[in-house]
């Protein structure tokens, strides 16, 4: 039998094994009712969608008071976040080096899930007084559009004179040497005016989902082994493996 | 500041906007109770993950009636798994021609999702007496080990003599031509010995995600103008859209 033939071999109404022929009409029926069941597990699964909405927006009201009480103590740590995007491999990669001294100026960060549309979520960026840009906050929010396709909005960046770290080529890459392998942007606040793809943002997800439930990690990370000095026995629950490499730095 | 004054530049103790300067010591106690409050976090999200998977496990339950009644409406229709798999874009380019037709012995599919084991799920394919191999049933299954890692295993395929589709190079592609343009297995059936990706086996989630969930939609894709003649007005509710272009097939 041709791949051609298989295409529409339902029409032939044939079987291999010579099984019971069932009629054209039987399989039209058959094909009718396996609409309605399919109906039945399609209300069954939107109703499992909005009960597990339910469950994350309980945990989103619960959590709150705890990423508050964080970022107040993250807060009284100096330069806190440029650490912690500098010890993360793949933000790392987006960062050049006026990147770096640019945002040392971030002195908090806040991700915000909405409740009431299911995949948006808002990034905040508070800077201190800076010498790059007059902002004081510089915001991206992902969304849905009214034809349900995804889209991000992002605050303007209102650049001092020569300083628009967008419009620089050839930034140093940072110590790492991870930067624009192949078509990285040029710098990483380039992130606040590309919508590029806003379903997929690759930084917004990497910050929501998985420096943004636990920031410390990273902040901790590149120095494991002197942190663990510091804090003695508080550390094992950060979940930081120490390698005999790390001790050896 | 260069790139490598910034990873340290916590030890540094400076702010760029001369704000109070936080001691040494502060900071290690900042950075304790950061801890403490992490530890509170996590708690708060092992506690979703555990009541998302009583709901995800309530509905699997639900469900489980009318997949059965799906899977007996579905055995009335000859050839419909192998037209549903010719009918997916990224099934069919998986089939050679010879894949294809061992496919129309397959009778069968079912999709289990385990309760007590939060990734695993396991897949298993019926096949009718055929001329290809021994098995009436061939499952692959996944998993997690002892260590956490993902692992899937597989039912081992009894070849008839000859009949060993792993084995032979150079299958016809199938008619839609997307077979094989660059590094894909020579066969289907290279699935089940395929265990290189445990975590993320494309087929297996293909099947269980995309196609699981709603069969039809696939089997009838591809002659949606037709299937509408023959169903009258109850195919709305199967979600296909009708371009002009498939009208005028």
């Amino acid at each position: 039998m041709s791949a051609s033939a298989a295409k529409v071999s339902r029409k032939e109404n044939s079987n291999h094994d010579g099984a019971d022929e069932t009629s054209e009409k039987e399989q039209q029926e058959a094909i009718e009712h396996i609409d309605e069941v399919q109906n039945e597990i399609d209300r069954l699964n939107e109703q499992a969608s909005e009960e597990i909405l339910k469950v994350e927006q309980k945990y989103n009201k619960l959590r709150q008071p705890f990423f508050q009480k964080r970022s107040e103590l993250i807060a009284k740590i100096p330069n806190f976040w440029v650490t912690t995007f500098v010890n993360h491999p793949q933000v790392s990669a987006l960062l050049g080096e006026e990147d770096e001294e640019a945002l040392h100026y971030l002195s908090r960060v806040e991700v915000t899930e909405f409740e009431d549309i299911k995949s948006g979520y808002r990034i905040d960026f508070y800077f201190d007084e800076n010498p790059y840009f007059e902002n004081k906050a510089l915001s991206k929010e992902f969304n849905v559009n009214e034809g349900g396709d995804p889209v991000s909005k992002s605050t303007e960046i209102k650049w001092k004179a020569g300083k628009d770290l967008t419009k620089r080529t050839g930034q140093t890459p940072n110590k790492s040497g991870k930067k624009r392998q192949h078509e990285e942007p040029e710098s990483f606040f380039t992130w606040f005016t590309d919508h590029s793809d806003a379903g997929a943002d690759e930084l917004g997800e990497v910050i929501k989902d998985d420096i943004w439930p636990n920031p410390l990690q990273y902040y901790l990370a590149i120095s494991a082994f002197k942190g663990l000095e510091v804090l003695g026995q508080n550390l094992p629950t950060c979940g930081i493996t120490l390698t005999m490499e790390s001790r050896e730095q």
